[in-house]
């Protein structure tokens, strides 16, 4: 069971930049990871940040990481474009591939890019927001881990896949709904084991297709797809998108060869719809003000502390990370600190 | 209760373009009114089919659709356009809108399209399944009757908004995702009511938030969205890319002053991804087929017959109806026939 250490964000940024520079990344794009990790953390969404910078830097010490890939375009529209990775880890061509899209929306009025044979690129929700940033409606789309049933089924042969939408807003949050198609994320279950706790049924199968309440046992099986069917198909579309559309590895049928763990060879998708297309941008932020004045409005769930919208629980936690420091499981963040030593990190 | 009565797919059409043609649709788009309805009684999605015309056929009289619409590009770039759809039948429009997505996706790599102010449109995967046909990814999205609750809510500001992604194979049937955003469609709770029987518990809750098996008391309160905070996500989504972002109704905030039934001024939003832009067609199909048969590869589950895909049972549906006839409520076809008498169809 983990304890719990407070660190300042500051801190894990400096840990990210330095550990990444030592491993032999260029300074640019060590910044860049500061960014996008932290971003993930100050969420509070732990599960997807700096937490990953071991996994990484063993990924980039066996060579499945290319810390200076050629980057190709291997297909090209008006508003589309086809990346291939060349290895890269998935944020650095993440960035690069959204950009694409908002300069072609803003030319186009949509723009839409895949991106093959890179790796992670943590969190969805970072993608997505540049998008709204610059006054589009963002998605972001990547084939995750393959450990998730089809539905009638108990192997493991679909993604978790997962996406995310950002729209701006006038409120001092932005819209922002990230998500997997599954009924939780897969790191719930590691979180469980790690706190000795059970899972709910409902989440995950064991070995043999059974509903299973032991998250030992869930690791064997496979994670139950968000409202069965319904997920199921959103799991599959995604992986669409992402990996069949774009050359990349999809399902389970692709990188075996390359690398054992299967599931890390990642495609992704984005895409960038410019508002101004359709409706003055200030009218637009009007109407969403509009719309989730109207969902508050509403009566409250027995037991509900309010009505809440994607990206708001995210905004709320960000301004107590930034202010209080950030509540870090002391494993991880010994490793990370142990790292940096190793690695001669001031 | 209903009783049903095998009827051919051929004389449902009949009645359906004979009805329009003497309410005063013009030919031609009472054909397509034929086509798109049978075309969901076929797949066996009856509950967005003909036994819509009887409500469609008193909207035309109280002059709640207009038969002779001038739909108006309101806005417009390479890849996107906004039309205004002045209370034109959702059908119509969608098509038109949906042609327009498929030429600007050969052109420009993609296509999108916001309708606003027209209604119901029916099944969505119609619409998905024009762009699959010319070689792109379809998608198709309407904000549907505003009858859920968003997720730690009770009152219904938010719609069921389906959604419908369709996507080429060589299998003899198209990838065609058609769902809405919550746990079950409200036509779920409707066909409780007819045969006179409970829902399960988690479909729905009263007027005062309490989970019901009641489908009367579900009528009088809210749906629950699918899988809760994400199914509630999306809905939001959807609402913001067909209604907000095209002008249109949105929400449970507009519309009120024009009709009563709020929620029945519908907007809509589609889009079509050309494959070719990225992936040769039929790479895109072998690897699709790869998708496919990876998936069907896996153990069944307890008691399950097989690992479907989305559109896999409605096209096996719609050679049963072809070849056998459709199994059809009695009332709505006496409904059908008597309408027919009554305005003179021969």
């Amino acid at each position: 069971m983990s304890e719990y250490r407070v660190v300042k964000p500051e801190r894990l940024r400096e840990l990210t930049v330095g550990i990444f520079v030592k491993l032999g990344m260029p300074q640019d794009d060590a910044h860049r990871m500061g960014d996008i990790l932290v971003d993930a953390d100050l969420r509070g969404v732990l599960s997807h940040g700096t937490r990953f910078i071991p996994t990484y830097a063993k990924w980039i010490k066996d060579g499945w990481i290319n810390l200076h890939p050629q980057i190709k375009v291997v297909a090209e529209s008006a508003s589309t474009v086809a990346y291939e990775a060349d290895d890269s880890l998935g944020h650095l061509v993440s960035v690069k591939a959204m950009e694409s899209c908002i300069q072609r929306a803003k030319q186009f009025g949509i723009g839409a890019a895949t991106v093959a044979n890179a790796r992670h690129c943590g969190a969805m929700a970072y993608y997505s927001q540049m998008a709204a940033d610059a006054g589009c409606i963002g998605h972001a789309v990547t084939n995750g881990g393959v450990l998730m049933a089809p539905y009638g089924g108990i192997d493991p042969t679909i993604g978790l896949n997962p996406l995310s939408w950002a729209v701006p807003t006038n409120k001092p949050w932005t819209l922002n709904l990230d998500m997997a198609t599954a009924v939780v994320a897969a790191s719930k279950v590691t979180q469980a084991i790690e706190k000795g706790e059970n899972i709910p049924l409902g989440w995950a199968i064991d070995h043999e297709g059974v509903p299973t309440v032991d998250p030992l046992e869930a690791k064997k099986g496979a994670m139950l797809p968000l409202g069965g069917v319904k997920g199921y198909g959103l799991a599959i579309i995604l992986d669409v998108l992402a990996g069949v559309l774009g050359g990349g590895r999809f399902g389970a049928n692709q990188g075996l060869e390359k690398y054992q763990q299967k599931q890390q060879n990642y495609s992704h998708f984005f895409m960038a719809i410019d508002i101004e297309k359709f409706i003055p941008l200030a009218e637009f932020k009007d109407r969403m003000d509009q719309m989730i004045d109207r969902l508050k409005a509403g009566r409250l769930a027995p037991g509900s502390t309010g009505i809440l919208l994607p990206g708001e629980i995210e905004y709320n936690t960000r301004l107590r990370h930034q202010s209080e420091g950030i509540s870090y499981p002391v494993p991880v963040l010994d490793e990370l600190e142990k790292l940096a030593t190793e690695l001669g990190v001031a």
